[in-house]
């Protein structure tokens, strides 16, 4: 249960994040590229926490595309992923809540921001791909995950021109928020569907580059 | 006294970070959004350094609302604890007048700055619980915690809907500055109840979260 | 061939990066040092990211002039150097029209930014040789090349009046974009000389700071 | 002499780093926030990457009040401290030079930016026995001195009034430019002097804290 826990809070406050440090920059900032400055530093810096501290709880996934890409390297029964994965949105929904409250809007809203496109869902499709295929990799050379998924995320942000949503939980979730985070719910589905293609491409691309050249 | 000496000298110089960038920041920028931001990356990376090089002397707390939840856990008696309160007090109050002293303003001011209502109270309860459970569950870890306390702070800055104070000495000293990161004394209480709540839910939720599952 | 591959997908999503970056920045900011700083934090991550999951597979140079220079401290023959190089390139090209894809522009275009004159020159060979010296001294030192490479280029966008292209295959896929990240074609030669030249300077340079006294 | 020659280089690449940078920012940027974030940024960054590269070949200290404040420390003779400092001072004025020969000025300038008060002189005594402190309590930890040092300085940049010069030899050849790094002659001196006791303030603080409480 603490594991499922963990993937609920972490999830929640990833998404909190994501949401509410957008809220933060677009009062502040007049200027949308230091509004995405501030929202992908924000992201990077929590991503790194909560995959630290959280990590040695339940692996710190936090995104439903990881956790079913990862489930047979992880040896989680379906059942298990599928809790996972119930945590995973439950927590994004609860982290776009609790983002509104603080800044003092209705808890879910409906977002408005149009995000669609052959070039937004290749983007989603490569940061999804990399976010993927980093960790199987950074697992495969004994690396630590949390400064390399949070920093994949933060060059994402920029490099891909969706901004990188990369995760089904918080994609879903950030169809609940009007902000500049927000995307329309009619614009998920597709996001998600390239989130998914990234994964495979991730795993099965990752896992050729890590492969015995003997078995390759 | 070298552990007072210690908690008194870093939380001066984080309150000294946290005022002098916020007036620095104010004077060089024209944009809102950047001076948070300059704000935000100072006072990380001045966390990073005092706990780091602190640290192996007083523990680095700087903080009450972290010295008294973690005070069991420290094997702390009550009088050394109200120590490191007093010595953190009387170094975030030094903080800000050596933060004015350098930028040539009256050693201390009075804030103006109106920092109120349920979802600033939210933001605290919520900064000061993630700070102290990030602390707990690094430690239960065996990671090193000044990465992640100042990128918890850093990432707070900006999704909570208060910049994230989670510490009542250096929000006390800010009642004493009225410069960007000022708060109306009046503010401050209610800002301090929020952080002491935070601290107790971070702290049993990380608890719930590290303990073995049978003592679950 | 696994190597091969690595270095060709790395190329490809570090250029990526740098170009996609520029063009989301330049979309969304109004202000130009904006625009280079968000460009620059980008490249700084995905460099990060890309050689310490790419690193264990090919030892991610990314670079021709850092697989030439380094060739026969690495032990490598001509032919797999020749090889790597190629992947560099092809990597380099596919990862403009990456960029490209996903921001709904033409797959190839041609660079008009003039980038020329010995200010820029010198410019290159400077970043080229901190790069490589940085590279071998790190090497020397056994410390971790992936934040040393990462940090410099950050600061070599900089501190440089070029940008730090630093990068034959980079810089030629360069020439392929008309945005923020581009070069005119006719300006790539030399700036490929002077990386060249660099690549030489930071080798000797760092070879000498690193022999022993009595070789000195 | 490779100790010696590294700390020439080392002084070189930072200065010019710190000039060249704030060079540039200054033609890109329309904000002067700005312009001393990307500073900071590409200094924090240079200073990482010089003191992790250089470090084992010279101790890295390219700073004559850290060279003079730690030579009982390291052991170093006299006339070996004096060709050191000979060496970090030679390397800031050749790294101004080479910052304006790269941005396209003669080679050398005279400042003209006021820098003085007893605002700035109590913040370069701020930022110098911080940086001191560091050193020798990260010393004393076991901690590597690359991030904490490059840190101390970016936060010093923004919290104290000065811009945290702390560096006799950079403060120099600061004097040598007229750009967005500069500093009139004339002021040059008070900044050595409150630097060389903020040195012996924070050799003195740090092995107070560090003494064992018995010698207390």
């Amino acid at each position: 249960m603490r594991d499922i826990a963990a993937e609920a809070l972490g999830t929640a406050l990833l998404t909190a994040t994501v949401v509410g440090s957008g809220i933060m920059a677009a009062r502040l900032s007049a200027d949308t590229g230091l509004m995405l400055l501030a929202n992908a530093l924000a992201t990077v810096a929590a991503l790194y926490v909560l995959i630290s501290v959280l990590g040695p709880v339940s692996g710190a996934q936090f995104n439903p595309a990881v956790t079913l890409a990862l489930r047979g390297e992880a040896g989680q029964t379906w059942s298990r992923a599928a809790a996972f994965v119930g945590a995973q949105v439950a927590g994004a929904v609860a982290g776009t809540a609790l983002a509104h409250a603080m800044h003092g809007l209705p808890l879910w809203q409906t977002g408005t921001t149009a995000r669609a496109g052959a070039g937004q869902w290749l983007a989603e499709v490569v940061a999804t791909a990399g976010l993927v295929g980093a960790i199987v990799l950074a697992r495969a050379a004994g690396r630590d995950a949390a400064g390399i998924v949070a920093l994949w995320i933060g060059a994402a942000y920029w490099f891909t021109a969706s901004t990188s949503f990369a995760n089904p939980a918080v994609t879903l979730a950030r169809a609940l928020t009007d902000s500049f985070a927000g995307i329309r719910p009619a614009d998920v589905a597709p996001f998600v569907a390239a989130q998914a293609l990234g994964a495979v491409i991730g795993l099965y691309g990752a896992r050729a580059l890590t492969a015995k050249d003997r078995a390759g």
